[in-house]
């Protein structure tokens, strides 16, 4: 056992080791280890599509189901496609370097605030194999260090991945040491990673909310994490009702199994009579059960075919990550606010109205990471967003909120360039 | 004691309703606020100094050494000065609704960042009364509530400074329960205090490294820190003589009590012998101990009139807070380097030059909140920066670093505007 300890150790220490490196290295270099990645990940396919396939036969063997199974295959598409997503995060401004504010102060120091990296990052996910690439590459563009420690399920795939990583990123010049790989899948390596605080400086957890929990309770350094999203969408008495259909119907049946897709759908009482038949059938063509209040329940009843139940109290506030939906009729914007903010996660949020006092007050008052007004929760998304890949989605406040890609895994240090001052009073 | 815990809760409450109204608060009434508390300062500079006796008066009897007591007195030119700096803080840019990025997507959407307060701030201090109205000043003009939560030897000041306050944002109209205060001085409150999390969204403590301590460890929420400064300043071979003595003493000398003043002093082997003496020779003047590495105590010892001793390990690495400073000579900037890199507090740190390339790679290398060319480090401080007050310096690398003034007191979020955008893949 003290072996795998000091393994880890060393790990953490050549991946600090690289990261002051790492930190004032050019873009040229940085972007030419992403390119090798995108064309590794096409050449060297059939060792990663062999290492996969060991993972998938021993997952059918335990019975995963047909879901996971399918999160976990590689095929030479899916290859592809990660390989056009590598040279996507290649192909974006470098954010190190970039001088965020800068002033001469009267007494001629020039002071510039300036994007550096945030050192190393420590990454702890669970199944899908193509994580091992978007985290790496993202790190790798921000100019940090990376420590991976993917899933058991997938330990083949992530290990022939990560050393695809490492061999494609020192071909271009990157410091060794700044992709490491843990390959030891013991649950107690997680904790000892957790505790690194004087090696790691952030902690991104991907998963589910177990592993989510786990992490915030037991990080010794920062973490950032998100990943759950209870999303309303409010249709005003002002709302077009072909839109409101659109976005609801969108934002719950389009991927009902991530966190920016609708549980709750609110709607004003002067438009619930209209609006509720017309997308509780359009719901119900796509199965969607749905779990109504009692205002909502006495108008949709009458309508054949549809699966209803009555909301209970566990309704509001759920993420249903499936086809389920709660529906309540409000009396006014100020009581969907006040829903929201009791119920909501502080994710993803969406008024629909055609009234722009409306759609300001909903997008100035409701405290989410992102708020729209009539649009879709489901563009919640750095690739949406046009900010490249995602290293996930926060609803912390602090450091980063929503999407996170390359600036969100940066700091800043003030450089402050003098000729001799010294300071008086 | 049912009855406290209710009354905090209670508090904690009404800062959260109210950091909802105060979010979106006109830039008008948050300056008068301001200008309301500047003026108060002075109108009621009677009943404030007359608290203020009534701490002064039990400290003293308590046996509080001088320059406790000195930071703790209140007098009409103090009050004065505290008002400019409330009124500093309301000429400043209101760092709320800033648009920080704004695109529109190949889809019509209109995607903004904007600058939102954090929410409800939570802030635990020791001694200075001013504290109280910096931070207050900070956090209203931030938009964010604030719970404060001052020491037991300055109850009075602060009690009759948060009553001014209160008033005096409520005349501008600023919501009710914006401005909390905690009169119950007990510790266990700062225990239930630091459980808030589902209220409080930071907590910003201020005082000594045990206070800082404490918080970390036992805070449910975000806290940003600082307050300890190990800060070194490098005299390169190629270094100014003059500024290098200049910068060096002011950095040690000017308040040696603060946290970036400067700890160990670091120079080239090359200089050393013409330098050391110098710089030794003025700082014995003001009265520092030397705490001196074999070659540095080799070259001053033949100066008469220091007070110089060996350095023992404990001295790289100690932040001293007094006239006391640990000297070594090393052999090289990459010595330096290594040194900083394992004794630093990520605080300031400084390097005297006149060879560019030394320069840069030294600014480049540090991993610190401020790195500085040719200047004192005392120069780290919101003020300085023109930042106006600050309510710390952060050591940490997320969310916010060196000096923290409104910006820092942010967060910000995604606002969406479409015309019935839905997601398609």
């Amino acid at each position: 056992m003290n072996t795998v300890n000091n393994e880890l150790e060393l790990k953490a220490e050549a991946a600090k080791a690289a990261s002051r490196r790492l930190a004032y290295l050019s873009t040229d270099i940085k972007n030419m280890a992403l390119n090798n990645i995108a064309n590794d990940l096409l050449v060297r396919s059939s060792d990663i599509l062999a290492a996969n396939e060991l993972d998938y036969k021993a997952a059918g063997e335990s019975g995963m189901n047909a879901a996971m199974l399918d999160r976990l295959l590689l095929t030479e598409e899916r290859l592809e496609s990660m390989a056009q997503d590598v040279k996507a995060v290649a192909a974006l401004p470098d954010p190190i370097g970039e001088v965020i504010e800068m002033r001469t102060l009267p007494n001629g120091l020039l002071i510039q605030k300036r994007r550096v990296p945030l050192g190393v990052i420590g990454a702890i996910y669970e199944s899908r194999p193509n994580v091992t690439i978007d985290i790496s590459s993202l790190c790798l563009k921000s100019g940090n260090s990376i420590i991976l420690r993917g899933g058991k399920e997938s330990i083949h795939s992530n290990s022939a991945l990560a050393k695809l990583v490492q061999k494609a990123a020192t071909r271009a010049g990157v410091p060794d040491g700044a992709v490491q790989f843990i390959e030891n899948t013991d649950r107690s390596l997680v904790n000892q990673m957790l505790k690194m605080g004087n090696y790691i400086d952030l902690i991104v957890p991907r998963g589910g909310a177990g592993l989510i929990k786990f992490v915030k309770e037991n990080a010794a350094m920062p973490v950032v994490a998100g990943g759950i999203g209870v999303c309303h969408t409010y249709v005003d008495r002002s709302a077009d009702i072909d839109k409101a259909v659109a976005i609801a119907f969108n934002a719950k049946v389009q991927r009902p199994t991530v966190c920016n897709a609708l549980d709750s759908l609110l709607v004003h009482k002067d438009i619930a009579e209209d609006y509720l038949p017309r997308v509780a059938t359009e719901l119900a063509k796509a199965g969607v059960d749905m779990h109504c209040d009692e205002k909502s329940l006495s108008i949709l009843k009458a309508i054949p075919d549809l699966k209803l139940s009555p909301a209970t109290d566990e309704d509001w506030g759920r993420e249903f990550l499936s086809l389920v939906i709660a529906i309540k009729v409000v009396a006014s914007l100020d009581e969907a606010l006040e829903h929201i903010e009791r119920y909501g996660s502080g994710h993803s949020e969406a008024i629909v109205t055609e009234d722009d006092n409306s759609a300001t007050r909903f997008l100035n008052e409701v405290d989410a990471a992102c708020v729209y007004a009539n649009a879709s929760t489901r563009f919640t998304d750095g690739a949406q967003f046009g900010m490249g890949a995602e290293i996930g989605i926060s609803t912390q406040k602090l450091h980063a909120r929503g999407p996170m890609a390359l600036k969100e895994l940066t700091s800043y240090k003030w450089v402050v360039r003098g000729s001799g001052q010294i300071r008086s009073a």
